[in-house]
């Protein structure tokens, strides 16, 4: 019945900047590479946003894809034969840790904000649905692909090929902090993975680090820490997402209200009206909503035309902090004047928060956390959770920071008209510019 | 008259993977790169296809742009109170380095095959027609636009300044080596551009090296030689060369014969009448041409709807070599059995040359060649060709080494029908697949 | 007078693998880098007995002191023209980073122990002696090199000039902590300096830190933390330096006991009589030392002979943690065991505390710190203390860790005689291996 | 009968900066690590007197060994399983790897040049005679050290298990390009290993390269390339090296003539009596020679304790050129000038050749080769020589190039006494300074 797990005849091998070289000798990897739905990937950026602000991070899910499969290629190799690890599992593996990010589409956060999608609902559709995707992974079985899903999705029952791919210390974050260091170009996010690699043990429900190895994983966390701080929560790249979201929101309410599109909004049209097929949403990529945003330019509504060209352009709005210090009558009143100078609040005057964003650092002790804390095994084979033992870990986990900004356009504030009310507005906002406590 | 020359307030730093940073100190730069032609760069790979080989390349020319100009800041800094270097022209150099690329299109090389246009053009239209470019440009005086476009054209008179720009050592080529090494992850293209920055000396005419540092002009040299062959000239990126431009090729055909199109190319149409405006030139990014792309894989012309399809999923033709050992009557011979079969060879049985690719390496003896050999500065103060210096520069630049490819659907010939031609096919094929020479 | 400050007619270069190339300009660096003072640093070791345990950590203190001047170098390129900055200094600060560590012996921190020797003294000396460091310097004036040891001793007025090469951030560990980690090849050890360059400022009586930079100095905080543990206390490296402090030990109490040596150490005989010259202690390098442990593997003296043999061999002890675990009586019973088995406890079972080692990370708060703690400045010009505003900081500079190891030679236990207290030795030191809390 | 191939209970890991990691599997590889005669490697630099030129390049033959010892176990990792390879031989590979440099002494070029002696006659010694090394090699059978030292001396059956080692392209080079390149700093030395191990390929006399891998072998050639020119034959290493053979030829010269040293040279002895034991042998490394340096800056002979003073304080000489441009009566001249103004040409006017120095680049047709020429295996399993297929390659591998320098005290010339003479000979040197045509 199984005939996925043929061996190429020759090794193939993908240059990769960050691991050298990705090496596939199974078939099945090789033909799940090949599908539609996987190539879709190069046209949707891993960072969304992130490229308006680093301007090195133009990388895509392709690219990071095919790194968690060779990371995961790689503890392989040091579980085999060691107990606890089947040898069953390995396409299984393999397959998850390919296709984990396959329901991704463009600008994935804004638009699951604004159409209450879900790219995690996509991706067991992509493959459990007719797709080629689908075709390929049935060769192992037909029970393969539900299988694979369900690691994606943590409800596979053996918790030790779970956690290889969604754990505190997994294939995909190994691969996206590194991937989006060297991209970016920061000096954070380098860690020793080598070192992690040779230190990591199957145990019957999740992975293990020997605590001969708790520094590098000390350093990994001082990464994701840096990398969370420095990158990802970027306020540029926010400022960025707040108007594509803005934007989404707007043709959302046009259609809604009636508006005449010179370039309607085909491609999404299924998310207005909730009915969005497969077919739809695979065709949805970066750079069909790059081409709407491009013509939406020129659209008659101006909320509309400006958001747009503010994206396109780089445009972007310039923050405060929005914090306690934040009473709420001036936000009342910021509010007030906005709309008294002629400016909609509801698109020009946003507030963002951080902890809106997908990423986390070390969080063992939230309830709301979904992912398996680290622990260390100690010579006498006890695990001891990796936050008490050491200093620096338990320093910055048990922290939650959230931080909020209240984005606005700055230059219009320097244009001409309503300039009693644009002095008023900056005479608020001057008090929290640079208010900023670097720690709280 | 002259109000350009302002400094910033403060000094403006990009991340760069590739430079560490980028510095901005000028008004005149920071607000160049701002305008929205610049930022439209973005939007247009650096490699074009290469990304369908190496996956890593999916940077733009946004970035190399930046680099261009870094490199050229950094020349100007060991220039600066050395004889023949005006401090003068400091802006122009460093204007034409950021904006040398800006006329640049998507996948320019197939667009300029199948239509006919020059980004060169379009660089001197954009630097002096009605733009944003311009306008900031104009701060420094009506006449410097021209100089800037005269710089990256090479009819500017100070020569020094134009082999800055253009030459075999410059900014430009120093930037993408590097860049492209990078992103590809292939460990050619490194060089030790610290060192040739340091051993870099204005002369009356040109830049010229001091022979202490023709080490690093040969590793130099070595670099672009191996990235022409292992990364420019990849068979598989101009594989994907060639299905974009059929898909052009097809369009424009199409168009022509009076076809009816699902999603006409509206974005097109000024290529087709030979009167594109500079703004529709603009809004011709990559995303545009792959939204087209992807809505013509639905179109009822079989040819364009194949096409688009394999440039989307990245189903590529294979290719075997087409060279000398090819006799004329094979290759009729082919031509007829594809249109036997049913597949027309226009489209699907394409020769490709390198020599028709817009890189070289070191060529210092050819006709057609622009840029100026590079000259080593003896401690006597005399010039010395590079070649003539270097046995290894000498090796290699002597010799032209154009390679022809034969690219076709390989994998048709496995599908039911006209099995018989497609054997035929086969057979002459099989001949040439295989027998390369890695050298002639 | 001074006639120091002349410029070399072209820049020297020396190419180093940290930071590239070492740039020298002043007459004055280049004639003190060629003394026999200065070229003696080549003959002693930066990490002492590391190399035992990091193969690759066989560089020198001149290494490492040209390095410290580089990065002095780029500070004051990043200072000069700014306030509270005096050009006037420049080439006292470079001289005294040069010359920081001229005072250093051969495996200084057991030579220190054993003789009550101290190299700061020594670098006074070689200062302020009749040396060929001392006439260079005095080039810039007779109280020149009094104020180059007055900086390196902290006791120089301009407390600005002397942070810059002693304080938590400064030329000296900046440089140790990359060139450290670029030896032995750890993945710690790196943090993006030229950030950290660009984010310094002079300030009254210490250099500051723009508050922007403040995670490039948590992770430069980080990656001291790493080393320290990973490198510097390494328990491999202590317990040869064990052995290195037992040979000292050794040989001084033979001297003492009238013992005839086959090879007398003569050029330790100034220690024995604390009375050593200037010249002496100048020829004693590593190569010196080194000489004598080879020629000492032949002495009567077992204990000496074997304690050369171990050091040369790499015959090293093993280790317990010794810690509040450790019993009185277990203490007293191992000495006495060891003695009945007849091995003298006094060379074979040592303790070794790590908060004996000259290695610091950031302590802040305590009543012994010499080096002034790190302060940002905020835009608004004030300052504030790193650890208050840096949670990870906070988190690790608050703890003092000293950790407590007992070495011995763990293959005698297997030798054949005594076999009845050996097997108690075993049994008493199993208790304590691998007792190991990574956390007190 | 064979014990000796069992492995470690746990595999022990070197820290690496080169090869990130060095893996120890074997026992027998651990246990010869732990001899002291490979301990010994830890006194002997890698590169002679290259830190004298290259302050970074100061690592040791110990460092270099493991390093090939890891290449050459990887190689083999690509072997197992492929036709032509035999299981049975990789622990002679792998003893061979590690101990290829084992008898090399200190500063070996210059002293192998006074004393007629030969590391590779001492290597032989030190593996089949009465040393640990030996008794280690021993457990895996009683011939088992002869085949490791026919396998060193190329003389080994199994030409395969030789070329691993001893070829164009072998672990000792792959280390020592790479490795060098890293401890001096130049960006020459890179190459892209990994891909050549992957295209690495048994045959029946030979490792061969899949011609796929081509261009990482030019590039690897082109390293060497430059390594030979920009570090191993740098004019200011050879310089130290002149002085330190002239060190040697004094010492050998007074000793015959019966001057009494203060420091007899007693470790040298053996050399003068043509009777250097084993033992004796062993002893003599850096440290030792060093020793002696610092000793004898004391002697009263003029000629040995300048000598020494110039060694140890790097008062090297300067050159100029000695080419065709230099007549035969400019050259006795100078002797006869010399020797007039008191200075005494044997030791103070040298001619040094680049030809007589170990290192070579590629050389395929040469009759002194010992080193088979790499052959590249096409698709069709035949064998073609690199430099047929390369244009690269053959471009440099014709070209025998010998660079004679002639070496002298230039400071001298300007000291008091002798003008007339010192005048002559600067007239003389001066035309041939800065003659050097950098291509002949």
């Amino acid at each position: 019945m199984k005939t996925g797990n043929r061996k190429l005849q020759e090794e193939k091998v993908f240059k990769d900047p960050v691991h050298r070289y990705i090496h596939v000798r199974d078939e099945l990897i090789w033909d799940l590479i090949g599908t539609k739905e996987f190539q879709r990937l190069r046209r949707i950026r891993q960072l969304g946003t992130t490229f308006l602000t680093f301007h090195g991070a133009e990388h895509t899910r392709f690219n990071h894809s095919l790194g968690v499969y060779e990371i995961m290629r790689r503890i392989i190799e040091v579980f085999e034969g060691k107990p606890y690890w089947q040898h069953e599992e390995r396409l299984l593996c393999l397959s998850a840790a390919l296709l984990h990010d396959i329901g991704h589409g463009p600008f994935s956060h804004s638009f699951e904000k604004v159409f209450q999608t879900d790219h995690e609902w996509w991706t067991r559709k992509i493959i459990t649905g007719d797709t080629e995707v689908h075709h390929v992974l049935t060769r192992m079985g037909k029970d393969f692909p539900q299988k694979v899903a369900d690691v994606i999705e943590k409800t596979y029952p053996n918790k030790l090929v779970v956690s290889m791919i969604s754990s505190q210390i997994d294939a995909d974050r190994m691969d996206y902090l590194q991937r989006d260091a060297f991209y970016t170009g920061v000096s954070y996010g380098h860690f020793d993975m080598e070192r992690i690699l040779r230190v990591m043990r199957p145990r019957e429900d999740q992975v293990v680090i020997k605590n001969t190895g708790m520094h590098a994983v000390e350093d990994y966390i001082m990464s994701r820490y840096q990398m969370y701080w420095q990158v990802y929560f970027h306020p540029v790249t926010r400022s960025a997402e707040v108007i594509l979201s803005k934007i989404l929101q707007r043709v959302k309410h046009l259609q809604a209200s009636g508006y005449s599109f010179k370039q309607p909004p085909l491609h999404f049209q299924g998310f207005f009206d909730k009915k969005l097929s497969l077919d739809d949403y695979l065709q949805l990529d970066e750079s069909v909503t790059l081409f709407y945003f491009q013509m939406w330019q020129k659209e008659d509504d101006a909320t509309l035309s400006d958001l747009c060209q503010r994206f396109m352009n780089r445009h972007l709005f310039k923050y405060v902090e929005f914090d306690q210090h934040f009473v709420m009558n001036e936000w009342l009143k910021l509010q007030e004047l906005f709309r008294k100078a002629g400016m909609d609040p509801e698109y020009y005057l946003v507030i963002d928060s951080s902890s809106d964003l997908p990423y986390d650092f070390y969080r063992p002790g939230e309830e709301d956390e979904e992912r398996m804390p680290i622990h260390l095994l100690t010579p006498d084979k006890k695990l001891r959770e990796l936050s008490r033992e050491s200093d620096i870990v338990e320093a910055i986990s048990g922290k939650k920071r959230t931080d909020h900004k209240l984005y606005y356009p700055k230059e219009w504030l320097d244009t001409p008209g309503y300039e009693n009310e644009k002095q008023q507005i900056k005479d608020i906002l001057q008090v929290h510019d640079g208010k900023t406590d670097t720690k709280q």
